[in-house]
């Protein structure tokens, strides 16, 4: 199948919003994890993994359950990330964030609900034993490091800590790519290709650090309505570009955009190497023009 | 074994601070978790699970990480309870809260992860994969069920809801009742005793019933020095007094009592009668006496 990002959220969004109704949870909950699913995400996460699944023979029904737990985690991480005692976010993808359109206690619980129903969506899926606990585990793994991540990275602000570009690498490649490599790699798993979960995952953490990059460059050339959420709020920040010219950032990340093309090209997962081909080469250029 | 439950606090303390080491957590996450854990808690979920654990035959290890997965999801709902947004509560168990000690990100961030860590420790554990995926199962659900009561309970206070006694009882079924539930129903599981799952976790959340009653009972009789913590904050609060007498919550609180006495020596659960007939003998005397 092969299918763009905007028709496969097109229908991926259908599926999601019909599970978590599924899902049965109290009403209050249900409509502020709806709110802060419908500003506008791309569903990037799922898409890698609808991209990831092309080399494997994986039902539709699999990757959008898969990517409906990945999506709802991703959600929830930046409902906790834009509360007034983290990172003190107004708006996002151009709406008042989760606390700012309910109130504070709705963001903190929502957050709280979204962290473990994606286990739930996991758990009610139907594998085998072996394949549903090795899903559960990166799901888990990638969560804590997610977490990790974006400890770190409120550490390094709020503290002002002394970094080096290496943490700041080291933190991208956690609350940026643990859920990019967690995508990647579960069809692998769902196909038993177990030589190849590490490697996915890892690759799915780099392409994060390049996402993560693309993001701080557009943060300081893009206004907040082109943006969609608040910019230019990373200049005092523990960016890679605090530690490093501009230029040397653009290498950095080109040389690892580079690398992934390859890799999964090399791999067979050539979907995967064509998008994000396509996809850097876009963003690098926009970048690149400032 | 027959153990006192201030002798089981003892050995299992230690295994649970060994084993939070273990899970090699970024140091500031663990040094709040370890402040949380260390402020005096009675460890009465994982000597529930210990008491259910003596009708089989379940290695103390066993029971040890099933405890400290509990204790820390326990522990991290008080954290996130107690938050300004939430509770607002500047004491817990006689200590300043986590926001208090730390910082509010600290407080947010240690209750994530100790959302996730508790299927950390699960997923490591070295059990049958059926046995595996059940305990999961029955952990994610009851971590569900907890959020869903913290939310009702919110929801309640915040916007001065109109309740009924069945409403705030079903309330403390999910909010203290839950975490219970499970730990009664574990060591069965890790037996495979599966026509006592459910019951076990039904009558586990009565006895949060009864404990959130007696709790309610303490915020309006104790001093928040005896109690060890914000006392008498409940007054206008939507507890079960809210709606009925003090002499009809004590009865409807007692009749759980001798119900639950009475069906865990029938089910041959002998310990865990034993001790929920002094435990509840004792605290049902000093609420009578006021």
């Amino acid at each position: 199948m092969s299918e763009d990002i905007f028709s496969f959220k097109q229908s991926f969004d259908g599926y999601l919003f019909e599970r978590i109704k599924k899902l049965n949870i109290i009403l209050d909950i249900q409509s502020s994890l709806f709110y802060s699913l419908s500003n506008g995400g791309k569903r990037l996460r799922p898409y890698f993994l609808f991209l990831s699944a092309q080399k494997y023979t994986l039902s539709m029904q699999n990757i959008f359950e898969l990517g409906c737990a990945v999506e709802i985690l991703h959600t929830s991480s930046l409902i906790h990330d834009d509360l007034p005692a983290i990172d003190n976010s107004d708006f996002r993808r151009s709406m008042p964030s989760s606390h700012r359109r309910f109130n504070e206690y709705t963001a903190i619980l929502t957050g709280d609900f979204g962290f473990t129903l994606p286990l739930k969506i996991l758990d009610e899926m139907d594998l085998t034993l072996d394949k549903k606990t090795t899903i559960m585990s990166y799901f888990i793994r990638a969560t804590i490091e997610l977490f990790t991540g974006e400890t770190q990275d409120v550490i390094f602000e709020k503290e002002n800590k002394q970094v080096s570009p290496q943490d700041i690498i080291q933190m991208y490649e956690c609350k940026t790519g643990s859920l990019f490599g967690l995508c990647l790699c579960l069809p692998s798993i769902i196909n038993s290709e177990s030589y190849e979960y590490e490697r996915l995952y890892y690759l799915g953490k780099q392409f994060g650090v390049f996402f993560q990059i693309m993001d701080d460059l557009d943060d300081i050339h893009l206004s907040s309505e082109q943006a969609g959420k608040d910019t230019g709020k990373d200049v005092d920040k523990k960016t890679l570009l605090s530690q490093w010219s501009e230029e040397r950032v653009i290498n950095y990340s080109s040389s690892i955009y580079s690398n992934l093309v390859e890799s999964f090209y090399n791999m067979g997962f050539v979907k995967l190497s064509t998008f994000i081909s396509d996809y850097g080469k876009n963003i690098i250029e926009r970048v690149r023009q400032g």
